[in-house]
């Protein structure tokens, strides 16, 4: 029950109607006993700057997840970044200091890391297979490299971000062989979709299943559907599958962290 | 439950700890079975400028209601406002049209009265005192007068702001005989305290109870305690009373009435 001493968890989202974090971030406000409401906020791009100017002002705030389309365009209106969320170019979680500063990180990445990670897999040592460039996979592609996979090949429709992300990466993390190009299943042992195929019914597959290595992990960054034609598709083959859904589940721990609270634990 | 396709009805406040409003429109959305919650946003005078300009670009956001330090300065702010709001210099609620611009209402003085005649008690023909000429107290006497008031008599620890509110009223209720001095109990069939005095249980009594006339109606804008020490000392006499709660309540369906939906009707 909402009241003047309840603290608030926005989402800023466009569209808004279909955003889960805020559902699933009550479900874990609630476990805590913490008297915290998780809210979406609909802020389309051309308000985005009013709406942040108004995060600052908003006492009783404590921190602001950000999601499609403001990911981007939400960095250089925040005062501070983690390097991690300067060196991929993106925000996902923003804390409201006291005083009104607002401080961002990226955490998708980390997120996806820990969702494979919690479904038994492992990336260090792999080679893996990232299929897109945009703002998730962005932040997939650093934390599979921090994550000490042996190479990551990063295929993108528009190459020339493919190999900008690969170039960025790279520089960051020289111990993996960062390579971009064509969709290339042959030894890879973890397979990734980062881009948005696959939320759409009528979306086309974002790789050929038909070509995965037996037992090759495929992941997925979408979360809604919960099972992907892709997921579908692969766990038909036999290839053990991990879903958007855990890459979600996984930050939720780390809202916690960021707000200086203790995770209550997982929930059934 | 709040999810992504929720709308908001907002509460500006500072302090918010102790807002009421926000929980009983909560118990009227729900009983209209509306997907809307009602939240209190703390922001201080500081940052209301920057507040507002993000409710512009909140799109799921549908009405804000406004409450202390924010009623008379956030009157500038917004884009247009009713001809009572613009006389009386304040706003208390604010409708956020869907292209961003902004509306506002004063309704405290039409909800005070509208409450005095729940009650079962005439303001039309009356003699009113009316102790108070802050932001709440002027809303009162422009709707005393509106609805009909024999005479008004208005007393202020500033006794010039009392003379300022007597001559804007009566420039615009040339019925009703508008006067500012000290209080004078004598003949009034109306005694209102438009002061914040009775909000602590240390204040001291807005008048003196024993100069009230048998049958005198005493009326409250404090709503919390629900039972100030006026009204106790006035009930104790055999004076009828009517509560600050009984105004809070009266401006419910005018809320609904601000979003161009159907009031439920009142709950118990």
């Amino acid at each position: 029950m909402i009241s003047g001493t309840t603290k608030y968890y926005a989402q800023l989202a466009d569209p808004v109607e279909h955003v889960k974090f805020p559902g699933l971030m009550r479900s874990y406000f609630d476990a805590a006993g913490l008297d915290i409401a998780a809210i979406p906020l609909h802020v389309a791009p051309v308000g985005l700057a009013d709406a942040v100017q108004g995060l600052r002002v908003w006492q009783n705030l404590l921190a602001v997840g950000v999601t499609m389309p403001h990911k981007e365009a939400i960095v250089p209106l925040l005062d501070s970044v983690t390097p991690r969320a300067a060196a991929i170019g993106s925000v996902n979680e923003v804390r409201r200091n006291s005083d009104g500063t607002l401080y961002g990180d990226m955490v998708d990445g980390a997120g996806f890391v820990r969702g494979v990670q919690s479904a038994g897999h492992q990336l260090k040592g792999r080679a893996v297979q990232l299929v897109g460039a945009g703002g998730t996979a962005r932040a997939v592609a650093f934390a599979i490299a921090e994550a000490g996979a042996k190479s990551l090949h990063i295929s993108n429709r528009t190459m020339s971000a493919a190999e900008r992300l690969a170039a960025d990466v790279a520089d960051l993390y020289g111990e993996c062989a960062v390579t971009a190009g064509e969709i290339s299943l042959a030894g890879k042992r973890v397979v990734v979709n980062g881009t948005s195929l696959g939320m759409a019914p009528t979306d086309p597959l974002p790789i050929d299943p038909s070509l995965l290595e037996s037992g090759a992990v495929v992941a997925e960054v979408v979360a809604s559907p919960p099972q992907t034609a892709l997921l579908a598709a692969a766990a038909a083959r036999g290839n053990p599958v991990v879903s958007g859904q855990a890459m979600l589940d996984a930050q939720v721990p780390m809202v916690f962290e960021l707000l200086g609270m203790e995770f209550p634990g997982w929930l059934d």
